[in-house]
């Protein structure tokens, strides 16, 4: 079969690999009808995060049932399902308590997390392909309604719309809730969006791309150009000085001032500035316990000099990490079907899976109006 | 009336002061008969949180009510009263939220805290003394059994047993958790007992002072001496591998290694290291957005640049600050009534005020045996 | 000045009574500007609940402050305030946890509960008049924006808006859920309302008046006549079997079929056969201890022999009860502010107090269009 | 193999039965070393719950795996094991929620429920025998330390302490609670030590046998006998009228009066009248919607005529229902190793299997001292 392998830094390839198959009673694989490019693609593409030559890249899949193993009960062949980018045994601690994101056994160097084409979440191949081998499939797969509706909306069940979703979780976000997003990338857009549809008052999403912060704005959130605004005085001044109640880190490691300098502490320290006292802050961008590839020595070993002080000051609660998809994405799809969410809104490029090298390179550039790219591996 | 007041850093005296009075319709007065020393009046006695001069130090105080406003009506003169050490209005959004450690309108600066005696908490004089002014006292203060019975454990209600059940609150202890507390101070003891009553399948307490882990190992936890094993390993190897469910931060800024040198990440790191993919740390030390004492230039500004990579890795939620006393205080008496809780075990000293230059000062040195002193300025 | 006295069953005047005043150091005198009739007014209007000659109605009041008493401090003459309908001291132990609607100590008959001119609520005159005394003001009143915007929606947020919220809250609405709401009087509406507002997917209301089913739709709901339809088949067919996960009691104790006969157990057993197993009820529909005019004998004790068995069956969890206003009502006048919630869209009415006496008779005669009726003390 | 057999109402024998084998990828085959004779075993047993002839009872089951299917990696053979009375298929909607009492897929009638040797629970047969055939083994199945120490505490994780710790979940028992559980069978018991465990404040039981009040006295409880004592009075006066903040029911629908006759809404009754306003009460005893047997019509058809109109007046909350034992088992296993909990305390009796038809016979009988029987499925 074709699919998107990473040759090395910034190099990626469409090339013919071996087709997947059954390789336990209980896989499944599922002919892949949309994979989207995501930006934590992005850390391996640039090389901050290692990924081995040859893998298939490619964690946020969906498709149809192809095969199942003969343990496989519950999905049958020729459903359509979501695929969550986590992968779970269903049967350890973690997952049986509903923590799928933090897996005790599928991946087996040990590390709790597993998932599929991606630096050490074990050794799953990817979805930008044709096909895609799917472990524990009764236990991971989502089923979609048949046909090929809402395909766009569908498509951001395997990550980012339950990881926006997550952010608005972590921090707590109710009906008349304030929230500050940090980043309007697809995952910052997911968590206004999310904001919005758990009843949010009011939603301001901070970024320096004016393209992005228009798609917040059309999914009902206050725009708030870092660029040109400071965006702590912002929020400060919209809400008569308490603040706000949630806050959202949508950026990760990498956040980065106008100049294009990264400062890992910006955001967090942005959020603890902005958060009233006894808020929340979810943080779903990416932190890495490692990152030989930053300026300062602390980052390098994963150590953010932020705001600590002022985090117990105010006695805020910080929620961290990884999506548990398993856990939303069957409301969240309900949500779909209803009409009330629409994530597909944020899709910028359809495209057949030849084009991948071309959409890694303009999305990593940020080139404007490249929000999101789903790519069709069965398209022409 | 006399009481104990700040002089300057390593200076508080016995002095005679104004009495206290009625000042609002909702005030009460309360003839202190116990007062305690609470470690986090180190602060402000070593210079490291300023304080002004002549201002009555203690903020854990116990008392008989001696006379209440004109519109106080559920507090009754005679009452015997446990005062948080938080002062509440009990009308604003954070307190009828059951944030009291927040009050938005008890603090004429408009920091969103109050309390009595203490850097940055208001104008409220302190305890330390023979009467207290209580604002808001309706609202404020827990009615104990008359007499005078449990005293020692009641006295432990304004604060530090609260705090260290905050602690365990916040790091989400349920029956069958396992945890670790680092510190074994009054707050770090305290969270080691309050784990034990919230069913703690396993407790493991941390610090290097051979006394307070004996107090520690009364209480039903696994003391661990840092001065000759490695707390982490420690846990580890308990655990098989596994980490504990819960973490516990007892020890705050300050926190400082074997040879006496600072290191205010340590704690942090210690139990990011031990707490489990998904589970959560509790911090009830005290951590400051501005320390000039610190060596560290981050810390000086309150950044503590701990593993906060592998926080976000592991999926930990981090729950911060002071204690909303009132939340819990009213539960923890009637486990003392009940005679399941014992929190006035680890009063070392029980002193007249007079006694309290030398009580600041040996506790201030951690003098051996020196771990809670308990002042009671209606004794001769 | 003029007010709506109760002068027996089915009997109200518009009298001349002796205007409220500060009585205590907390209360304060608001100056009515609408005051809703409520469908519980009705209990007591047709004789179902015993209420004293001679008492001012209304429960459901919104006003401008035109006195405080010298202990009131964060309430201010002038503020536009919203009267929650229960009375809390602020102080006792439900108080304090949130409960308001049980204060222990607002009522002199000992009964958890306090309110506005309604039976066993305490000696509190209503507000369908031209002035009301607040007791405890601090407490008790919300702040609204200044001005005469938005009106109609903020009078909803004195009871029906936050009960019928109290119903999505206790029957577990989470984003995406599916829900059935069992009336379609003004609290089922507001229930409708709050559950989309909360995400609910899908939201069924099942009444038989047609032009309230048609005002469910209009907020986003799927209505369902009961008396041309069978509720349960319709909602297991629209769930292919699968049953709601909430289900929201908002009809009480007088439910009655399509020919008008009484079934007090009629709507619970509806939401038990359509709610699924592990599901959440909440009851916001009144039910009584006491119901003398009730035709069944287990009714008339309060006994409500309702499908009980199958309750155990399906593992369901079933919250009750008066809503406690204050844990709410700062959201959702936010989400009014914002333009999120509307909930004055029900309002059918706006009359001078002069025309109370006919509004009480056309609502209790269920006359097709009279929906909510708001009342204007200050109107000519 | 021998097994316990039914063979019709009061007609228990041990049979020989062919072997349970494994039949599915995911099926282990477990030897019992512990087979409980459960309360509610006695309601096939008494021909209240229709239970076909020749089914092998038993659903608290213990044991060393014998034999795994070729799809089972997480369970191995030598495995010391306890397994959960639900069978879950671990993939389901509820199941992945941590609701595996309400399996969607392990019974093949439709019914959400599934479990051993038990009326309506599917086709499985239960554990009173030598092997026992668990579905999804990986997913079901508790590790336990191996050897044989702490057996009869073991023994009680399949069932009845998970289902009391549920009654405490569902009540709400928090540390400092106070606790009524109505009835002092083995599941109250059970409710009375976990409430204890939880920390709770004050916990009374209620029951009228003499043997079993003197169980709960050692467990830490309160005993009241309702044969000579008002249990609402009681409870009342020793709280000084406020009652309790939590209920427990362990009776169910055959509960009944000193003399013997069976009031239903007995024990509901005297929960609602003792839970304090905003309290919570937790229903694990069995109710059931179709009691051919009962005289009550109403009671026949599951409709139980208890004080509802004061469970509303009161606020309460109701949960209910059987126990996902998974979603407890593995923190009370790490009690009973850490010594914290000892449910096997209330064992009375251990016997081999051949004695099971007089264990039966005895226990239905409430013959004093038989409180709880363990079968020795593998004893001379």
């Amino acid at each position: 079969m074709k699919a998107v392998v990473f040759q090395g830094p910034f190099d990626v390839a469409v090339q013919e690999v071996e087709d997947p198959r059954v390789e336990k009673p209980l896989d499944a694989v599922v002919r892949v009808t949309t994979a989207n490019i995501c930006g934590s693609d992005l850390h391996p593409y640039e090389g901050r995060a290692p990924l081995d030559e040859g893998m298939v890249m490619g964690h946020e899949n969906t498709g149809i049932v192809e095969e199942v193993g003969s343990a496989v009960e519950r999905i049958r062949v020729g459903d359509r399902v979501s695929v969550p980018f986590n992968i779970g045994c269903g049967t350890c601690r973690n997952c049986t308590a509903g923590s799928t994101q933090a897996c005790l056994r599928a991946n087996p160097s040990g590390k709790p997390t597993a998932g599929y084409g991606y630096p050490q979440m074990g050794p799953y191949r990817g979805g930008q392909a044709e096909l895609l081998r799917v472990p524990w499939a009764d236990f991971n797969l989502l089923r979609l309604p048949p046909g090929d509706e809402h395909e766009q909306d569908f498509a951001m069940l395997s990550d980012i719309f339950p990881t926006g979703y997550h952010g608005a979780e972590l921090a707590g976000v109710v009906p008349g809730s304030t929230v500050v997003v940090q980043g309007a990338g697809p995952v910052g857009l997911m968590a206004a969006h999310s904001a919005v549809l758990r009843g949010a008052a009011r939603v301001f999403v901070v970024d320096k791309e004016a393209d992005r912060l228009e798609l917040a704005r059309q999914l009902g959130a206050e725009p708030l150009d870092f660029s040109d605004t400071d965006p702590v005085e912002a929020v400060m001044d919209a809400t008569d000085g308490a603040g706000v109640d949630c806050g959202i880190e949508a950026v990760g490691y990498q956040a980065h001032d106008a100049a294009g300098h990264e400062h890992p502490e910006m955001t967090l320290d942005r959020l603890v500035a902005v958060v009233r006292s006894t808020g929340r802050i979810g943080v779903v961008g990416v932190y890495v316990p490692e990152d030989p590839g930053a300026s300062d020595p602390n980052a390098q070993q994963g150590r953010i000099a932020f705001d600590y002080g002022t985090v117990f000051d105010k006695n805020l609660t910080l929620g961290h990490g990884q999506c548990p998809v398993k856990r939303y994405n069957r409301h969240l799809r309900d949500l779909i079907v209803a009409g009330r969410a629409t994530p597909g809104a944020i899709t910028s490029h359809e495209l057949p899976l030849a084009d991948a090298p071309r959409a890694y390179e303009q999305f990593d550039k940020r080139v404007d109006g490249w929000t999101k790219v789903l790519l069709h591996p069965q398209a022409a």
